[in-house]
């Protein structure tokens, strides 16, 4: 005979909702800033709990890597959650180039390979070489690179403390759009023929 | 002569949203990470701040317990808010097995009667034995559990840290789905046939 | 024989406060903005997640009222859990009077006899007369009130969003210190006369 | 040649949501407890993130003040970004009365003109006399208040500690309403009369 | 010639405390609701950010698995950053039992062999066989188990929302204590008998 | 007669601390991941919740700008309370320039003169001339920059969503530090002469 009184009694009132423990993001409706809203709990199937396209992408691109993410918006069981996932693989001689989350912490994870990593204050820098069996963390808002410092390709693997961490590449915010040269120049002391060298390969006009 | 300037200066290019101080649920529509989004301020009443059937429930089952919640599918004024309550009736001899809220502490209120109420670590054991006058708190995610060690029925009132703390029954999460015996066994230690008999018990099968 | 493996590879880098999951307030120490530091693991007892004095206060004063709480400095169990409690006994004719907790919302339980409470938005009124079976939620950092409504004694429970929720008894605020009478009815709009009369009650000077 | 391989291949499997670092508000959709939804990143402009009405307001009313907000609703651009402002002007004579944010700090920043203001617990005043090169914080859901203390209209900026801070005018909430006069006496300990006659002022009934 | 003279106006009237972005744990100091004191910028090092211990564990023990944590107290730059890692190593035949995390979800990469994980509530279970290539979240407070269902050795690695996790594991909460064996089994509705015995591989006495 | 009676019993079994609604930072003290520790209450005074130097800098500086800060480390009220302020004083041909705050959003208010600001993403470029009337909002986390585009001197106050926004002045952090010039160029895209060229102008070796 089944006894499931006190999870009936608590639900006499209310609605299915009451119990799920979880928020699967419904990417078809509307961001808010806490996420997406959820799914029926009724329509979640363990596959909103989990990503398999976690492979190396192409590197075969200017920076010799690729960026594989496992965000809220590859697998909506996240949503919510506070944690997401990426991995990286950079060929000899490439690297994942500066940039930040806007509103995530970087962990990295080496899986293969040899990578220099770091991040800069104006007063030092943390940069180190690492190897499989070490982790870095990259603090939150933090511009920050890894370099394939190795002989071979390197892989790693990637967690933020955020659903939906965000990317700002620098060179793709500085010279992969319109903002005008002169005006890139004198807010970062570059000179302007080096900027409109730069956004030649990224895009940029202006 | 009525004069509301502050207030109408603060409206002047707003809607009414600008100075709702609550976020009463809209319970028709989705959930999300933070909660349901709000009911047009002008539709809210004061039934939606107050939950009216915070009663003993019945206790013929076989944990000769019940349990009413008022949580935000049963009063959509703590939509939001971070707080929530529950009573618990307790027939002697009777039980709240072991359960935990995934994202709640529990604070139990002794009203009448007499509970031993503890949760554990591996380390050390927190087990006391409450009469009327005394309050215990159960940090979130512990398993924790309340036996009616007294004479008579014994009841309390429950306060969460969510509006919606959700509640895993360790029995019916482990015996009350169709998860395979052999791999519950496999991962608790249990024996097999152990299992097979507590699900006859909670409606699980396999 | 014994295997804790898990638990011991956790621990092998580590001390033990990896694997706490609880911060019992060390009252002694500083507090924080996320509230107490913690107290070792290894002095924590069952008597920090339990308060035994949570009875009926001494009613006899001007508001024919007690208040009983039972936050982080009284039971040092729910530092940071963002729960905490308080009961109110109110004599027939007595009252809670206008108040508002800055941090916390508030979630009344009704236990005993009759009891009117409210609060108020410039466009609505939101009052209910509670009886025992009765909740209400008083949202954050709105100014609310509870006055016996009953013919006899009224007693209720209270839990807060937070383990430290302070109070700001309107008439304490206001007529309690030395603030310049004329400056609190400059702001106030109440008449300089009817300030210095309930300054007189409560303690006020200037 | 353009390469944008790292946002390309985060983009690879997801929707344009994966790359917004913002939230602008859908002020035509549902608020939640997180804020508004979401607008499409594609239909941002830079006017979401931008308020061009940031000036005095009308002075002519009783508090001789004005305040001019720039919240979520006059700005969609700061939606879930905690922060958000608002300025004073106060004629000589004039006053911002007695008022709190019951989910934000306030810090005012003096910009013309002379403002004494302050914020009251029972056991201590907090009062400065405020010129130009002072700023001031007024601590969540305090009372406040801000007097033109000099001999020319004064005009200060306020920031807040929240996208939406709300504002409880006390006047507006204790005597802009119906709530009774006699419970607005006895919860105040104000008298009776005194209650009625500033009802009148600020539109109250009852 | 050097100009940092944004930078110096910001530090003029300030410690160095004001520019520092991150607060790498002081693990010496007591713990906090928030998580550790900040150690002096000064003396952080590259070193606080990295941990080099991230190896495979011994699996000589009853799970036939080993989980090698990098959480706050093995590398201290993740303190208040809300990510942390862990990998676990689990021989054929082997498996990481039920448990949860208090405070975190927990995301599962999988770098060897193959494994089957899931978790459960009262209406549903969500297991899936993972190989590498495939990511699997554990929403936050969920039971949850990983079981070596391949044919050699499996390898994943763990992220946390949360810089200090804390682990649960099932049976060391309900077997390795001296919770007496009779209240196991009144609020587990396992047998006495069957309680004694897992106590008695766990180390629980009574 | 003096009847304080709700806060005594408030405060019957408890320290002072039960009552203090705000948290001013000891800054002898650690911080923390939530903030500096509180100052003892009784020590607390108005001038711990004013800063009084919020007067322009000197702009006699390669930017021609000077920022005037005030955040937790000039005034030690804000603690806790997730706001700030600065005030920038940009002359004519001057600017702020490109900086990015990693755990704030930036909300700029003219006061004086004119201001060309912007952020920037990779498919959009959020750039306007601003005026005094004007706000604008830089969403936490975003690379922004403000240039006087005026025929004067312009002056703007900044209200951050933390007591301690930080600040990452691009050039900086790239080429304020002994970062290697080789491994800068390799992940900016910069030339190696240039980066050296900037470096020299910073500050920066290597």
């Amino acid at each position: 005979m089944v006894y499931i009184f006190v999870l009936l009694a608590l639900l006499s009132s209310t609605s299915d909702a009451a119990v799920n423990d979880f928020c699967v993001a419904d990417l078809k409706g509307p961001d808010s800033p806490s996420g997406y809203q959820c799914k029926p709990p009724k329509s979640v199937t363990v596959d909103d709990f989990v990503f398999s396209g976690f492979v190396a992408g192409n590197t075969t691109n200017i920076f010799r890597a690729a960026l594989t993410s496992a965000v809220v918006t590859d697998f909506p069981g996240v949503n919510g959650l506070g944690v997401s996932a990426a991995r990286i693989d950079i060929e000899k001689g490439g690297s994942v180039p500066m940039h930040t989350h806007s509103g995530a912490t970087e962990l990295l994870i080496m899986v293969k390979g040899q990578i220099t990593a770091g991040f800069m204050t104006p007063f030092a820098v943390y940069t180190k070489t690492l190897k499989p069996g070490d982790v870095m963390v990259f603090p939150q808002g933090q511009l920050h690179f890894q370099v394939n410092s190795g002989k071979r390709k390197a892989t790693a693997f990637l967690a933020f403390s955020s659903a939906n961490p965000g990317v700002q590449l620098l060179d793709l915010i500085l010279f992969g759009n319109d903002l005008p040269s002169a005006l890139i120049a004198e807010t970062t002391f570059l000179e302007v023929g080096q900027v409109k060298k730069v956004k030649g390969r990224f895009g940029g006009r202006g």
